[in-house]
């Protein structure tokens, strides 16, 4: 297949912005098969090492530019960035971008656009930088029976509860570090909140199951209310706690979500996922599980993605959205039963005992408590609503009984059938 | 995109030919695109649960079926694989295979068909079963510095060495459990020497670098001579020994590539990769390491990758090659030195020694002994042909001083760069 030649119009010289463009320049890395023509970017009074003839800080220098075939978007504010976004596609070129927030906001206008204008846009850097995670999901879990994802989609909050946890480093110290190390989002609460994890879980519940869902409609809870208790609890069992974001089929069909801290064993794959990396667990009927794991934020890494997306539309490259247009109905739950722990200042004890399904383990000492056991996802939910500062971590989705029977037998046809 | 309608022709009714059958029969895990015409199967005195008009044991019943646009080859003889497969091609019909020695040994002759007939020839499964490597190393990586490949290639091997290693059962009865469980190729020596992972590091080597070697041309040294002093000296140091399969490119831009056992640290990505697992790491110069972990054998996840081959058909997905065509110059090297522990029968101690380049630890008891040190590749390869019971084991590849300046001013530049 003839590589078509692109004439790229860059959005944005930030970190990501500013390595792509010493990238570009590389021979080795890209064959040559890209150049950029124009860079647009947002503050006139920073003084930045490009030739002045491509550089400009009016977006219709790019925009109105017929000669550029292809915008790569890399600003991070999600509102801006879609409008631009929307232009370059109307205008017929193809777009490559990072930024998850207006992915996950906009979806389906952009995927309308795509429709529209037949236009690519690809978006691999905004899941788990360079994890090649939205193209495996499209490509390669097509036919098979795709039972889950489940993974770390936060590299800065994964950096703090590791230097928290195996490195007992204070919180506030560990995202200074962070944002100085270029993981932190501009604006950290998005990591801290588990906001961004969620809108990745968007993204990924898209490719994954052709389900498209709001930031809003995923129950998220954060990193920031994790305390010495918990912390505890974990180490005494020989755990850790991470930022999970999880995705799964129930025997009902339906498909559920959401992001909040887990215990993970120690010899389950995302205990060993530490520092910045990101890690993803997909579960197939026929495959079992599947692990992938790569550094999941900084400027090289999300770099290489957005290379690989450059490169892919060299080669007429587009996301089908296959799963999103087939017929199978795509139902959603905002329910199920969850094991929980929930630690709480003592003095709550009764006001969160009261919406457990049933208690397993309780403690208690002059100040803090616990409880373990099972609770409703609709439960949890309102739980946080009545107090954000409660901590929540999974333990495990139950399974109902007939459930596991199922799964059971399918397991054990599947044997039959190759013996 | 309209998907295309499949008819497959399926050759080989073995554990992987069966399965797809039954699976291809559940409207949920195909969505209906593809559909069994007719098998071929090898021993017409078996009995099989096909509908007789479906069965034949007559290849020309599907290579002179023109309604036939697919065919499924699925049987374990590398020779007579590739006479279906040519005759298919020849006859325009797309082909998924999963049989890694037939692609390896008719590579050449495989690409030449694919161009002069146009027809895709996919084979996800002939490495590391369901693992999305192959597709992965041509779509992905394509345009990164991608620097080095390696991994656990071979289910069974890594099976028994976990069972042996992990819980010390006896060689013969892990790989006795290892044949029941479908996880060993049918001449379980093809596994256990190190060729079925040269097999499939050959086909790696074509998508990662763009390189083709015959399995022959790979330095391979299996699990056969691992003895008790070789796990006391991995348990001593908490590592285990691995059977790796391994290509990289070194800074005279080289490709080197063996096969061998390592030894591996605790804190590595495959030092948790036991059992039927495999796990692959590619390392580039923008994303650092990604690492896939799978199941690597057994008729499920080998089926799950045929399956998808057979999805992907239907959207008209091929190879490129990409790299295989690419103008840039591909050498390779059969030299390089390493750092590696040998152990011999203790009369063997110098002859041994004259092969090292420098020794570094030194144990002899009565019976046996080791050297750890460094050593060419090419003399390990002379000591290998001169006594193939001495036991070889990586320690680590030595990176010259120049090759270790060069990657610290690259990340340094890098960093530099997005600061």
């Amino acid at each position: 297949m003839q590589r078509k030649k692109l004439v790229i119009g860059l959005f944005g010289f930030g970190c990501v912005g500013s390595g792509l463009y010493k990238v570009l320049g590389k021979e080795a890395v890209t064959g040559q098969v890209a150049t950029i023509k124009k860079i647009v970017a947002k503050n006139p009074l920073k003084k930045r090492d490009i030739a002045p003839h491509q550089l400009s800080y009016c977006k219709d220098d790019i925009l109105d530019d017929d000669e550029i075939n292809v915008v790569v978007e890399l600003t991070d504010d999600a509102d801006a960035a879609f409008q631009i976004v929307q232009a370059a596609m109307q205008k017929g070129k193809a777009v490559v971008s990072a930024n998850k927030k207006m992915v996950s906001t906009y979806f389906m206008e952009l995927y309308h656009l795509q429709q529209e204008y037949r236009v690519p846009f690809l978006y691999e850097a905004a899941c788990c930088a360079s994890l090649p995670l939205i193209r495996n999901l499209e490509e390669y879990y097509d036919t098979d029976t795709l039972q889950s994802v489940e993974g770390i989609l936060n590299g800065s909050t994964n950096y703090i509860l590791t230097k928290t946890f195996n490195e007992k480093i204070q919180f506030a110290d560990a995202l200074k570090t962070a944002q100085a190390l270029g993981y932190a989002e501009s604006d950290p609460s998005l990591d801290i909140s588990g906001k961004d994890a969620a809108y990745k879980l968007s993204i990924l519940l898209i490719h994954a199951f052709g389900i498209h869902v709001q930031q809003e409609d995923i129950f998220t809870v954060g990193i920031q209310q994790i305390n010495e208790v918990d912390n505890a609890y974990a180490l005494a069992r020989n755990q850790k706690i991470k930022l999970v974001a999880r995705a799964f089929k129930q025997l009902d069909g339906c498909v559920r979500f959401f992001v909040m801290p887990a215990f993970v064993q120690h010899d389950h794959y995302l205990y060993h996922v530490d520092d910045v990396f990101n890690g993803v667990i997909t579960r197939t009927h026929l495959a079992d599980t599947h692990f992938y794991a790569g550094r999941g934020a900084g400027a090289l890494p999300t770099s290489s993605a957005v290379l690989s997306d450059i490169a892919a539309l060299g080669y007429q490259y587009k996301y089908e959205y296959k799963k999103l247009v087939s017929a199978g109905p795509k139902n959603i739950s905002h329910d199920c039963l969850l094991q929980v722990y929930v630690s709480f200042p003592i003095a709550k004890a009764d006001f969160v005992k009261n919406y457990f399904t049933e208690i397993g383990e309780a403690f208690s000492n002059s100040e803090k408590g616990y409880f373990t056991g099972t609770i409703t996802l609709k439960n949890l939910q309102a739980l946080q609503q009545k107090d954000e500062a409660l901590s929540f971590i999974l333990m495990d989705v139950c399974i109902a009984e007939e459930e596991q029977k199922h799964e059971a037998a399918w397991q054990e046809e599947a044997v039959l059938e190759f013996e």
